[in-house]
C-alpha cells in the first residue's frame, strides 16, 4: 500500500455501481476500505450488495473495518470545532481518523467569540498529540488553539458563512495567515485530508525510536 | 460644521504648500485642526511655516489643538491591538481620537497567538465605552474581543502580512465575517475612519438624555 | 448575559427541532427571544410548539418579548434603504432593533438616483440617534447619507444586483472606501449584526453619566 | 480620418523620440495633433524638437492646434469631479474634449459627502448636453448625477483610494451597477476615454438633421 | 419626469402585485410604460389585469405605448451583435429602444470569428448614429466595431461562456480595455442600459440646435 | 535533450556569474544556447566573458548558434501583433523561433482597431504554419486571425494595459474564452513559450511521413 | 470551409427544433457533421429526426460522419487524463478528434498522485505526435507530461474539484504556469477546443513537404 | 516557552535598534534564538551589537545557538525544492529547521519537469520523516511527492513567477487542492513556518512512548 493506509475512495460524482464494484476489489486485499462524500441515498444502494459496511450519515462515510484491526497508539487526536454548522466537516475528520485507527477526542462548540468554552477544554486539547481545528465563518479558531498548544494543529476551514465569505475563502485566509506557529491548513471542507494528516504523524510517532535505525541504515 | 467635529484633512496626495493654505484656512474658524497619513518630510516643511502644530511620527497625524477645548467626556476609548507592525495604524486612531477630545487607553501586543496576554488586560477593555481593534495578518482579534466585551467593537483590518495576506484583504474578510455580535469594520488601515466613529458613540453618550428631548420635540 | 442582550439564534441550517429546543431552554433565563434567517415553513413548525412566539415573514425572524420588558430610551434608530429589493434586509434590521428594545423609524425607498427623495427625509434622519442604511447595486446611499448626519452610520450592503454586482461585493467595496466620515460597515445581508450594533450604542447613550462613573471607578 | 477626429498618440511607453516622429508626421495631415500620458521630463524633451506644441502638466497632455480650427458647438461638457486627487483625470478629460473643439464647464469638489455643494452647481450640470463624472474612492458620484440630469452621463473611475479599494475596482464596479440610467463607463483613470465618447456625441448633436438625411438616404 | 422619458420598471424581484399596481399608475400619467427582466409566467399574470400591454418573450419586456406617441427622430441605432446566444440581451435593448422612440436596425449573427459577415454589413452599422454591441464569450466585438464607425459605441458585456468566463467577467474585462476610441461600457447583461443611453443620445441629436441656444441661454 | 532542442535558460533572477557558468556548460554539448529575460547590463556582463554570444535588446534574449546549424524547415511562423507596447514580447517569440531553427515573418501594428491594417496582411498570415498572436490591453486579436486562418494559433496575452486590464488578466481571459476554434494559450508575457510550442509543431511537419513510420513501429 | 474542417455546432443553449435544422442543413454541404455539448433528452429527440446521426453519451457529442471519408494520417493523438471525473471532458476530446479523422489512442487514469502508472504508459505517450491532458484538481498532470515528451502538449484544465478549485480556476493557473515548455492552454472543459487544435496540427504534418511549396510559392 | 522552542523573532518590519534588545533578552532566557526575514544590512548592524550571532544571507536568518544544545533525534528532514529561485525560501527552511535542533537534507533542483531527477532521489525523500516541498510557477511539486512517500508532506508555495502566477496564489491553489494525501499548506513563501511545522513533527516522535503515558495519565 502507498501510503501505508488502506486506500480512500472519493465518493463524489461516482454512481453506487461504481462505487461497488470498487469497494468490492479493495475488501479482498485492505484490511479497512474508507468511502467520503457520500450521500444517504448512494449509501444504501451500496449496503445493499455490501451488507459488511456501515453509514456515518453525519460525516458521510461509507466504511468497513476487518474486526482484528487494532489501534495502534495510545495519544489521541482532538477535533475541534466552532459550532453547529461546522459538525460535518468535524465528523468527516473524526470518522476518517477512527477508521485509520486512530483514538479521537471531540471537542466542539467551543468557537472564539465564546473564548471561555474554549478555555474551560483546553487540558483536554494540550494533551493530544495533534490537534484537528475546524472553522466556518471567519475562521479564527486556529490562531487562538495553536497560541495554546506545543503540538502540530492541522486547520481545515469550512464552507459556512455568507456574504463577503466566499464560500470559505474567508476561512481560508485566516488560517493561511495565522499568527501562531505550528499550523499548517488543507483545502476547504476537507476534513478528511487533516485527518490523514493527522493519523499520519500518528503513526510516525508510534514507530517512534523504530524509525530512526530504518532512516539512517 | 457638517460632522459636529473640525474637519480633518487627508494628507497623502497633497503638496506641503496646499496642507499649509488649508490648514490656515480651518485655524480662522475652528477650535483643532487634524492632518491624516502625512510624511515626517511634509510635515516639516508644513511645521515651518505653521509652528504652532505638533507632529506625531508615528501616527502619521499632524495637529493643532486650541488650549480651551476640553475633553468632553469621563469614559474612554480602548485602542487594542496584536502587535508591534500594527502601531502605526493604532496610533492613528488613538492620536484622532485624542484631538477629537476622547480619553483612550492603549492595550497594545495583545494577538490572539497568546490569549492570555489578552486575557490579563481584559478589564481595562471591558471597561471601555467603546472598543478599536487593530489587527494584521489573519485579523482574528476583534473577534475574540468582541465576545468578551458588551459595548461596541469598531475593527480595523491592516495591510499587514505578506502571501496570502493580500494587502490586507485577509483580515478584512476574517473581520467581516466575523461570529462576535457588535463588530462592525472600517477599511482596511483606516484607524482614523474607527476613531472618528468611536468619538462619535462617545459625544452621543455625553450628550445622553438631553438627545432625547431634541431628538423628539 | 455575555452582550447585555438576550442570546440570539442564528435559524440557517438548524433544524425546527433544534430551534424548538433551543429557544425553549432560552424563554427559561431570557427576556426576550430572537431567531434570525428563519424560513416560513419551519417557522410555522417552531410555532406549533412554542405559541407564545411571533414570527415576521419579510425580516424572517421568529422572536418572543416577556409582556413587561420596556423600551430602554426614547431616541430612534433610523433604518434607510434605497428599494424594495432591499426591503428583507432593511426589516431583518429593524424587527431585531425592536426586539432589543429600541425605537426605529423607517426611511425606505430613497435610493440615490433620485436624491430629492431622501432630501425631503433628511430631518427624520438626523434627528435619530444612530442610523442604518441599507443598499444593494452600487451601494451609494451610506455616503450621502454620512455627508448629510452627524451621528454614526452602520452601512449593510446587500446581495441585491446582476453582473459585475458579485453578488453584494460591489456595495461591499463602495461602503468601505467611503468618503463620509463616520461610517462603519457589517457584512453583507447583515441586517441583524447592523441592528445590533445600533443597540448597543443606545444602551450606551441611556446609561449615559452612570457609565462614566463605573468605568472610571 | 477613420474617427472623424485626429489622431491620437498614447504616450505611455513610447521614447521621446519615437513620439517625435509620429507627431511630425501628424502634424503634416491632421489639424490638431494629441498626445497623452506623457510625462513633464519626456514633454520637454519633444516640446525642444516641436516648438508649436503646447504642454498640460496636470492632464499630463501634449497638443498643438492648427489656429484656424473652430470650436464647432454651441453646447458644452460638464465635467464633474470629486476632490483634489481626481484632478489629474479629469483634467485628462477636460484637455482633451478642448483640443478636439468642444466647449468644456468644469464643476470640481464635488463629492457625493458634501451633496450640497452639489446642489448648488446642479444647473450648471443640467444645461450641458454631456457630463463626464470623475470619481475615485467608493466612485459614488455619478449615480447621484445621473439621477439629477436628463443628458448621458460618462462616468469614469478613478485609480484614487487605498485598502479595499483596490487600485480602482471599487469605483469601477460603483458605477457598473448604478442604480440611475444613462450612465455608461470607461476604463479606471480613462479621462480621455470619457472625453473622446463626449466629443463623439457633441458632433453628433451639432449634425443635426442633415444626419438624418445622409443616414437614411 | 426625471429623464425625459416615462419611468421604466425593472421586474426581476417584484411579484404580479406589485408590477400590475406600479403599472396602472403609471398609465395614468406617462405615455408609454416599460417592464424589464420579466418572466413568461409573471408577464401572463400581468397581461390578464392589463390587456392593453404587449409582452416580447425573447426581450422578457412587458410594454404599452400610447398610440399617438410618434417616433421623434430619423436616424437609427444599429443593434450588433454575435452569436445567438446573445440574442436575449440584444432584444432587451432593441425592443427597450424602439419603446422610447428610437428607429432600431438589428444587425445579428456577425461575431468576431467570421470577420466577414461583419464586414459584408459595416455600411448599415456606420450610417446609425450610435452603435449598441452586444457580446459575450472573450467580448472582442465592440473593438473591431469601434475602429470602423466614427459615432459613439456602447458595448453591453453579456453572460454567455462557461470556464474561465466568470460569468461575464471576461467579457465586461475586454470592453473596458478597449483599445478602439469612442466605447463605452453598462453592466453584464443590461441590455436595457445601453439602449437608454442610445435613446439620450438620440433625443439630443433631435433637439440640435435648439438646445444650443437653451444650453447657453 | 529532453525535448529535441538545445536547453533554454531563464534569465530572470540569476547573477551573471551564474549565467556564464551555465552556458559555458551548455556551449560544449549543445548546437544553440538561449538565455531568456535578461537586461543589457547582465548581458553586457556575460558578453565580455562570453563574446561568442549576442544580445537582441528588444527581445532581452542572448544566445549562441553553431554556424553549421541549418534552419530545418521551409515553412514559417507569422509573428502577429498590435501595437508597439507588444514589441518586447513579440520579440522574445521572434528571436527564440529563429533561433531554434524556423522561419519568421513579423507583422506588426495589426491591431483590431483598425481592422484593415490585418485584413492588407492576412495572405502573408494565412500562408504561415503556425501563427503567434500577441495582443495587450484587450487581447481581441486572436479571435478575429483565427476566423481567417486554418492552421494552429498560439495567443500571448501581454501586460500591458492599465485600469481594468490587472497585468494582462483581461488580455489572458479573452484570448481563453476566443469563439474561434484552433487557438491556444500561453501565460501572460510568454513570447517564449509560444514559440517554442510553434518551432515544436514546424518540427513535427519537417519530418512528416517519417514520423508515421517511427510513432506506429 | 473556414477552418479546412467541418462546422462545429455548440449544442448547449440551442432547442433540439434549431439544431436540428442548422445539421440538416450542414449534411448537404458537409463530410461530417458534429454538435458538442448536448444532453442525452435533447440528443434523443434530435436522433429521432435525424436518424443517421450517432450519440455519445459520455463526450454529449452528437455526429454524423459520411462513411467513404477516411483516417487521413497514421500519427495518433494522445488523450491523457488524471481521474474517472475528467473523463466527459477527455471523452469530448477524443471523440472530436476521431470525427476529424485523427487516430487517438486513450490513456486514463494516470494522476500525478500515483506518478508510476503514468511512467508505465509513457512509451505510448512519447509516440504520439500531440498529447492532450485533461486534468482538474490541482491539473499537475500536463507538467510532468511536458518534461517527459517532445512534442506539443495541448492541456486542459477541468473544472473537478471543490473549495479552493474555484471551478477550475486553480487547474487552469497551474497549467499557465508550467515549468515544462511545450504546453499551450485552452479554456477549463473545453475538450473539444484541445481537440481541435491537435487535429489542425496532425493536417499539417500530413501535408508535410506539400505545405512548404506552397507557402513559399 | 509556550511552544517548547525558543521564541522566533520576525525581523520584517523591526529596526536593528528593536531587534538587538529583543534578542539580547532572549539570550538570557532561552538556548537559542532565531530572527527571520533580515536583511544583510540589518543583519551587520546587529552582528556588531551581539557577536555571536551568526547569518545565512540566503535564509536571511540570524541565529544564535548555545553550545551544548543537542540534536534531539536521528531522523531527518527532507527539504525537497524545484529550482534555483526557490533557494531562499526552501533555505529559510532548512536553516530554521536546524536550529530547532532537526537533522535536515536538501534535496534541491527537481521540479516536475524533468521528473527523473526527482525520482532518482526518491530513497532520501522516502527515508526522511516529514518531507518540506518548497514551489514556486505552477507548485506541482507536492502532489508528485506525496503520491511517493508515506509520511506527512508540508507543502510551501513560493511567490517566484510571472503573468498568471499572481504572486504565488497559483501554486497555492495547486497545494490545497493536491489529489495526493498527507498533504498540508503553509502561506505563501513562509519556508519558516513549514519547518516549524515539521519540528514540531520530530519532537513527538522522539517523546514516542512517553508521550503515550503522558497524554492519557
Ligand atoms: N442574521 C444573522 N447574521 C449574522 N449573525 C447572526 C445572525 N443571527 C444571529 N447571529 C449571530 O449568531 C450567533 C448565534 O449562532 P448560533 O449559535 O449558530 O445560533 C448569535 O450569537 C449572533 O451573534
Ligand atoms: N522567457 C521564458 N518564459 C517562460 N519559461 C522560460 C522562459 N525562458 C526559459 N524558460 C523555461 O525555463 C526553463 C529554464 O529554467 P532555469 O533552469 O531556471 O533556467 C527552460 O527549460 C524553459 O523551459
Ligand atoms: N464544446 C465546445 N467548446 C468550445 N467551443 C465549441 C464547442 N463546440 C463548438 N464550439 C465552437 O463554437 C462554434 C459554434 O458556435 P455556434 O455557432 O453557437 O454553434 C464552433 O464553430 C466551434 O468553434
Ligand atoms: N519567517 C517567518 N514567517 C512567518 N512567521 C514567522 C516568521 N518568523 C517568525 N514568525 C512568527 O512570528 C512571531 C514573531 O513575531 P514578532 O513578535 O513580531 O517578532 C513568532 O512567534 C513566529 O511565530
Ligand atoms: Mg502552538
Ligand atoms: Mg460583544
Ligand atoms: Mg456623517
Ligand atoms: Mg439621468
Ligand atoms: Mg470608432
Ligand atoms: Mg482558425
Ligand atoms: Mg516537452
Ligand atoms: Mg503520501
Amino acid at each position: 500500500k502507498r501510503q501505508g493506509f488502506s486506500e480512500v475512495v472519493f465518493g463524489e460524482g461516482k454512481t453506487a455501481e461504481q462505487i461497488i464494484s470498487i469497494i468490492k476489489a479493495l475488501q479482498l486485499k485492505d484490511k479497512s476500505v474508507l468511502v467520503t462524500r457520500i450521500s444517504k441515498e448512494k449509501a444504501n444502494q451500496v449496503l445493499e450488495a455490501c451488507p459488511s459496511f456501515a453509514y456515518n450519515e453525519v460525516a458521510k462515510i461509507l466504511f468497513w473495518k476487518d474486526s482484528d484491526q487494532d489501534s495502534f497508539f495510545e495519544g489521541y487526536i482532538a477535533i475541534v470545532c466552532a459550532g453547529t454548522s461546522d459538525l460535518p466537516v468535524a465528523e468527516e475528520a473524526a470518522v476518517t481518523a477512527e477508521i485509520l485507527g486512530c483514538k479521537v477526542r471531540r471537542i466542539y462548540d467551543v468557537g472564539v467569540a465564546g473564548i471561555h468554552r474554549l478555555l474551560n477544554n483546553i487540558d483536554e486539547i494540550q494533551n493530544a498529540t495533534v490537534t484537528v481545528v475546524v472553522a466556518g465563518m471567519e475562521g479564527a479558531l486556529p490562531s487562538v488553539v495553536g497560541g495554546l498548544v506545543s503540538h502540530p494543529v492541522i486547520a481545515v476551514p469550512t464552507s459556512i458563512g455568507y456574504g463577503a465569505n466566499f464560500n470559505g475563502l474567508s476561512a481560508l485566509l485566516t488560517m493561511l495567515n495565522s499568527c501562531s506557529s505550528g499550523i499548517s491548513v488543507v483545502n476547504i471542507d476537507n476534513g478528511f485530508g487533516a485527518a490523514y494528516n493527522a493519523a499520519l504523524i500518528h503513526r510516525l510517532i508510534q514507530k517512534g525510536a523504530k524509525h530512526n535505525e530504518n532512516a539512517l541504515s
